[in-house]
């Protein structure tokens, strides 16, 4: 296996044809941007609402992330050209949109930054992207040095796209004053109160630079000419900028400079790029972070990064494992959680299970979301599609068609917040509703949740799937008031008796009991509607045709309803292993167990939305990890730990060259799929969609944590049960655990019969410590029969 | 002054550099396709709102025309790639994406086809755009001859990009049995009830050929590679498609042949491209337009435009300008009324408007738009923001913002068609109201519209403009309540003594008195309140501010508050005198007079979007054609006829080399605006907006026929009275009227002290002929002093 991980948290592709897509992520509480190997970026910030300040050149349709998107020449990047002078010679670093043959080409994320080292004709140029800890914008530095021995005159040429940011007005000019490219626009609108919400956006884009420019030019097209974007017509025949304004005409941020570099030398440059709501915005801005010391802002963003990097250290026999688990891992749960994908109102399962990944970074987080969540909900129990972050926003997109899983991961995040910082007082929170002022415990939140949720069931006591659950979008189901859901009777039974655990600890014996009682009749009712000989069905649409079963040709089987019932415990052992046949003849694959199988190839009516998505993609067949990861964590519930590592193994599938090509996927971060439908697709089979927003995330750090590590909190205590897939020899972790460090070390012992933990040297009766001293460390010695 | 036309309506434009953005353009009534001479595309179809079938590479956003769009390399369009097998050497036809020099390069669009001729070492392609009467499809006819005297062995790849078609489902695939490509897609839904909306959308692309490709591909990326478009990575090094499929990936038509073509030998080829809603309705287009006789397709749309071509002929000393008339001047007026620009809600005055243009084409297309906008008239006398032209339809876009002009472009429509047609039968139509069934006569829906008109006006008897009126989005002066329009209280003006014209030969003196009365108020409030000391102020807003006025900076003075005054006959001489004067002080430019100067550089609250929009373009202070064609009336209308042509002419200024560059406008249409600000910003001054939808060109033709020519219906009879320019000592015309043919012959002659008017040899007492007999040939002579 070869890695593509350099040491120091950095990953290095060596080739920017091989993934073309390939890309890293950076963000602050205030943007993000996603920028490929070649030099396309998405970036986009809140203002209040997601914003883009760099643009495509039409008019693009305000919309959610899209998965596989494809870049093109015109597509948004930063690029910078260098022009031997002597010779005419041009290429673009970091490859766009030249594409000119390199000598060298490194692209080099780290956690805290984006890198590139390129060089061609003995001209080296050493990019580096840095963002501010509070501030919306970009801090490139470029050097470009003279590898040879004798002297060399370049053109530097920096180019920043803007882009179409509005037909109402747009354009840009040069300010001398700032050594900035001003690129303005008006947000168009058409009715009055529209202007009134759009009078404080930030309708500017610049592009500062640390000194004068020689030359400069505004309007692309002046600067691209006949020559195109690969050879632009304002730098042949050693041509200079032309110093024009753009007027109602695609801007771009681009500045020229001539240099004389001797044998060996170098220069360096410092560029910042982003929106800004004046001019006087645009001075503080490059105060701050053009004429300011650079040091001191990329030491206080690495700290924040750092910041979120998690609570283990893991050191296995997989180096690769380890740094995606040590780095990359706890990052990407640290984005989702400290900034809920950087949007207003986002969904609540997704809401409530990003924040349940901080619960090993930062629970105070946790702790916020669990109660904003509740103070959302309704007077009846009901827990909403979505959680307004704001007061000023409202529930967009997906948000406006009712979902009814919502209630299950209130109780989910809440229990893993408790058992992993055993705050019991959180229960104890007074909290109002959404539609009553009235207050209510945390605890009574929750039980009221799930008092709705065990109401909203027809006769058989199967739960209503009203236009959707979570993570299939299958709208057509149940939109009649009918249909219900076979995974979310699975999933409210699990939260039943997950939450049981609580009222139980709690001594309110009665609601636990009732709870157990709930759970049980729903098993049964699963266990007599939905089992179908060899596995479980996905759900009863409003017609009462049971699907997700043998009958149907496509969408035969689906993996949530295997994975749930695991969780639930409705599966006797031969229906188990069963089920577990099926899903390795009908869903597995080699990047993944797919969601469902076979996809579907056309629109089934009473499905919908999921069967009109491209077959393999998306949700329909995908290999979904957010699903996956459930599926492990089932797979570890039932004892199954080979099976649960491989799962997670196959997630990160380290791709040789030929999967990079076509999975467009560095493992920097677990996207939300690889495409599926490998028998009837196997062209794009394993395709990423090369999306960093996931559930995903959250789970595979809980599971790598409390399964694989096996230490996880139990009411005062915790218990230490590592599950080591059966070739790791060795492997040792440290984990902050309530402010005790643990060093943990697992050994295989041909000698032990059964696992045995000792701790300070003291073996335990069991693999539990009943308490846990805070500051303390702990030195725990694990030996596990061969 | 370098004509650009050739014989035979056919334009000729010879270097696709010249003119990057010159385009023209072919419609049916069910879809419109914009080609720029360089082979972009800009093309929709009603499916059955507005819809594309080839997009741009990401999503865009669903929205109206936008002006001076830009194209780039990714933007749709139809290009037919050729290599030379032996040399490898690639150009492409017309122009994109290679971008070859060529040896010869023509464009040569026709009223009913748009054609190139390309020719590249030894090489020529002929291509021709033909459409079809009654269906969506572009009909491709392709030849390829080989020049030289030698054997020559070619690869032709037809390329036609289909985009960004769904984020939920693209693809596409060859159809051995179709010879077709067909890409198909799913049009996105999130909610249940667009879904059944969305069911019988035409979602497939497809792109068919004459005969079976030898090589093809379906996936963009695949065919583009590294070498991108301009060096397709597929065609390099003597490469063939690879025949691959397309899957969640951007489609694209893409076939190609080997080809060995003797000297002088040629081979022709077809292509159908369009949209399709399933396979059997490809069968069935390709079964017509591909194996199907071309000749009498073309046959059929040349009659179907060849019905729109008017029913004037000039034949002036300027030969441009006769065949801008006699052809593309018609062909744009009947583009509008015959598909009211391919919407489901037009404007109610454009669709007013445009209906007024086909009062010389086919008036009773007229008659309808008149009765249907009185059938969606409310019980009030209210007319709405737009005509519904579909029972599933609504207002969209700037329909949903409360204008209060359209009052006064039903009576000037309904004035103008009676003129024309002697139609006064139209008046006892009966028609119910859009809020109630009581029926009433057309005449009492005009005079109740002037009613309710009347009575929507301040204490200083002002209209108020709510937020907004024609021609200038000036949505903030009145959205109060409190604000007026100076230029409505005139157009209200005129529009009551027109009306009150047709009320006096109805015999209802007592309306005709009484809009006489409220006419007469007008003017005096007009004077009393908006005459500013040199020209009339162009409103009062919500805060009692005039503006428009010598004290304002910006938006100091605006045309139409000037032109209708002189419509109005509010002006004395000395008002008229002075405000022509400051016309051409301030308003005039080399590209016509701007509707108001100087151009806003910023936000004027109490003025609103006009001010937000880019200096220079759009309403911004531009040469807005249509406010420009009112000037052109109201100098007819108080007898300044030299500055009345110069206007007509100025619109329509023959560019040169230079200012084609930077106008990117050939005169195939009148544009809607060409940017203006030309003292502030004249670097961009005289930009097309590249939009052939305007209002402008039925003024422009209605100008040409009723004063230029000068012969106009009144009542039973006709006026004769040409007002040529100055420097025409002759011209004449042929003037189809009322089913009679005049031929009309004007002559100066230096012995004449006044007009006279001779009909078959006998002269008129005056310039009016008091009957016309149907079918009958009028030979007229006119004299008029030198």
């Amino acid at each position: 296996m070869t890695s593509f991980i350099d040491s120091g948290q950095r990953f290095r592709l060596t080739d920017p044809t091989l993934a073309p897509n390939a890309a890293s992520y950076l963000w602050n509480r205030k943007m993000m941007i996603q920028l490929s190997a070649r030099g396309y970026a998405v970036s986009q910030y809140m203002d209040p609402e997601p914003r883009k300040y760099a643009h495509v050149p039409t008019i693009a349709a305000q919309t959610f992330m899209q998965p596989e998107q494809d870049y093109f020449p015109h597509h948004p990047g930063r690029f910078f050209y260098i022009r031997d002078n002597e010779t005419g010679d041009l290429f673009s670093a970091p490859y766009e949109p030249v594409r000119a043959k390199l000598d060298r080409f490194s692209f080099e994320p780290g956690v805290s930054d984006i890198r590139w080292v390129i060089e061609k004709d003995g001209v080296r140029v050493e990019l580096r992207l840095d963002l501010p800890v509070d501030d919306v914008a970009e801090i490139w530095s470029v050097r470009i040095t003279n590898l040879t021995d004798t002297k060399k005159s370049l053109s530097f040429v920096p180019f920043f796209p803007i882009g179409y940011s509005s037909w109402m007005n747009r354009g840009g000019h040069f300010d001398a004053a700032l050594n900035t490219i001003v690129c303005t626009s008006v947000t168009p609108y058409q009715k009055v109160e529209q202007y009134f919400k759009n009078k404080g956006l930030k309708d500017i884009t610049f592009f500062a630079a640390d000194r004068t420019p020689d030359y400069f030019e505004v309007a692309q097209v002046a600067f691209e000419g006949e020559g195109g974007l690969h050879n632009p017509s304002a730098l042949q025949d050693g041509g200079h900028l032309g110093g024009g304004d753009a007027s109602y005409e695609n801007p771009a941020g681009i500045m020229q400079w001539d240099l004389t570099l001797g044998a060996g030398a170098s220069e360096d440059f410092r560029f910042l790029f982003g929106p800004a709501f004046d001019k006087a915005e645009i001075a503080a801005l490059t105060e701050r972070y053009i004429k300011g010391a650079l040091e001191p802002v990329r030491q206080d963003y690495d700290n924040y990064i750092r910041s979120g990097l998690g609570s283990l250290e893991l050191h296995s026999p997989d180096e690769d494992l380890d740094h995606f688990v040590n780095y990359w891992l706890p990052r990407q749960v640290f984005y989702h959680g400290d900034t809920h994908r950087l949007t207003t109102d986002p969904q609540t399962r997704n809401y409530l299970q990003d924040g349940l990944g901080m619960i090993f970074i930062a629970p105070e987080k946790t702790r916020t979301a669990i109660l904003k969540t509740a103070s959302q909900q309704f007077f009846t129990g009901k827990v909403p599609d979505g959680i307004l972050l704001r007061p000023d926003t409202e529930l967009k997109y997906i948000n406006q068609i009712p979902h009814t899983d919502h209630a299950v991961w209130l109780v989910i995040a809440t229990k893993a917040y408790i058992d992993e910082t055993g705050d019991r007082e959180i229960l104890e929170e007074k909290i109002a509703w959404t539609d009553s002022n009235e207050e209510a415990t945390l605890y009574e939140h929750v039980t009221r949740a799930l008092r709705f949720l065990a109401g909203e069931v027809d006769d058989r006591n199967l739960p209503y799937i009203a236009q959707g659950d979570w993570c299939d979008p299958m709208n057509m189901v149940g939109y009649k008031g009918k249909g219900v859901s076979g995974w979310l009777a699975e999933a409210s039974s699990y939260a039943m008796t997950t939450w049981a655990d609580i009222c139980r600890t709690e001594n309110d014996s009665e609601t636990a009991d009732w709870l157990a009682q709930q759970a049980g009749k729903l098993n049964d009712s699963i266990n007599r509607y939905l089992w179908d000989g060899a596995w479980y069905a996905r759900g009863i649409t409003d017609d009462g045709v049971a699907f997700g079963v043998q009958a149907d040709k496509e969408g035969r089987i689906y993996l949530n309803t295997q994975s749930w019932a695991f969780l639930a415990g409705a599966a006797d052992d031969a229906q188990k292993a069963s089920m577990l046949q099926a899903i390795d003849d009908q869903l597995d694959t080699p990047y993944g167990a797919t969601m469902f199988a076979p996809a579907y190839t056309a629109m089934r009516d009473d499905v919908g939305r999921v069967t009109q998505k491209w077959p393999g993609n998306g949700e329909n067949g995908a290999v979904y990890n957010h699903a996956a990861a459930f599926y492990a964590a089932s797979l570890y519930h039932i004892g199954e730990k080979e099976r649960g590592f491989s799962v997670l193994s196959k997630m990160l599938t380290r791709p040789d060259a030929q999967d990079i090509k076509t999975r467009g996927q560095l493992p920097l971060y677990v996207p939300n799929y690889y495409r599926g439908a490998y028998y009837q697709y196997p062209r794009t089979a394993g395709r990423s969609s090369n999306l960093f927003n996931t559930g995903t995330a959250s789970w595979y750090y809980r599971l790598v944590i409390e399964q694989l590590c096996g230490l996880r909190g139990d009411g005062e205590g915790v218990i230490i049960a590592p599950q080591p897939p059966a070739d790791w020899e060795t492997f040792r972790f440290t984990r902050i655990f309530r402010g005790a460090t643990f060093e943990v070390r697992v050994d295989r012992d041909a000698e032990a019969e059964t696992p045995t933990v000792t701790v300070d040297g003291r073996q335990l009766e069991s693999n539990r410590l009943d308490r846990i001293e805070t500051g303390k460390r702990y030195d725990v010695l694990v030996r596990l029969p061969k």
